[in-house]
């Protein structure tokens, strides 16, 4: 059975991602990833959709990151700011060269287990914001690590974002098809009881299932 | 001031090429590196380098990825295998994509702090058995991790390996020239109280020395 190396944050288009794959037929190991964030609420999600799809799950704590890779409001006492996400107010929630870093433990521990497949869920919303989530940058990455890891690990073994051209709406849509249950995916920033409805992920979130033409399943703070 | 990040590990190498950048006139921002080796020895000698060249100094704490990416003699309980450092038995010193995860790291570190140069010591000697030493590697690595960190840090950031084409001789001829104080760096895989003299990075010291026409100050437990 061919194994993929999913990222999952927990959040919905993550959560999505690792229902795909288990769909189309691969083992799946679960990464999440602590790097300091303020809560990792979102990581009890991702732990929930690895028993719901009889994943293995790990968690890899790269919390000592956090003072060296400063100046993000996710890990800083920097406040989340409100507003649309695409807003240029969110470069506060960059996290220097993070996916390159997660990007690069996935491969490893993909070489490690004899994975085909590394996949994460970087979207088309994201690339205004996030550099490290645009095409250009997953294939550099890709290609870097293949040749970093040469005769190691399965030959064929490659990066994989199959939703790197899609808006989140279109994950939501892709989603509700696989039967995600979105109730159990968090995105807000803030990490409250409940979604803010107010954050950059929040909003994104809300306008995600009203594209899709989905009853959205979240109870937020302010409701829309 | 302009800044480099370099990449310690308390070797001859890396201790060399810190004292190449500290002489061209860089600030330094030292990192070394935690991964769950069995011995933390070599970085006593990164701090002991960061002191004399009045550098700062970050020691990375990644052994949770101890469990993620197993294999290795460097971090599990496979013994050391003896003889010299080509031998294909060295392979299994191996960590998956080890430089790859390093330098993401020390990437996103050189973002937050304006820094124009990431540069670590690997040589020619080492690309027989590692391939992220090679220079493929750090050229598409550097590549991938200047796109996904596009419109953040310096905009001049890049990768550099000056030792890449050089010998490990060649780094002893150099770091002789510089001044480096050898007996204060640390090969052994071992990690015993003195160079145990018989593993592959103790043969490859020796031999660097004598090809370069040194005097080894080293005291190895098995003498030549």
């Amino acid at each position: 059975m061919k194994k993929a190396v999913v990222i999952v944050s927990g959040g919905m288009d993550s959560v999505t991602l690792a229902h795909f794959y288990a769909k189309n037929g691969f083992e799946l190991s679960l990464l999440s990833f602590n790097y300091g964030q303020r809560h990792a609420k979102e990581i009890q999600f991702a732990a929930a959709c690895a028993e719901r799809l009889g994943a293995e799950h790990r968690v890899v704590d790269l919390s000592s990151l956090r003072s060296l890779l400063p100046g993000s409001a996710l890990t800083d006492d920097i406040e989340v700011p409100d507003g649309h996400y695409a807003a240029e107010n969110m470069k506060v929630t960059v996290v220097p060269n993070r996916n390159a870093i997660m990007l690069a433990v996935a491969w490893g521990h993909a070489v490690a287990i004899g994975a085909e497949v590394v996949a994460f869920g970087a979207h088309g919303g994201d690339h205004f914001i996030y550099p490290d989530c645009r095409p250009e940058f997953y294939r550099a990455a890709g290609l870097a690590f293949a040749i970093g890891s040469e005769g190691f690990g399965d030959p064929g073994l490659h990066l994989e974002a199959p939703f790197i051209n899609m808006g989140k709406h279109d994950i939501a849509a892709m989603g509700a098809e696989l039967g995600v249950p979105f109730e159990e995916t968090w995105s807000c920033y803030k990490g409250g009881d409940l979604h803010c409805g107010t954050c950059g992920t929040c909003v994104e979130r809300k306008e995600a299932f009203r594209l899709a033409g989905l009853q959205d399943p979240t109870v937020y703070e302010v409701m829309p």
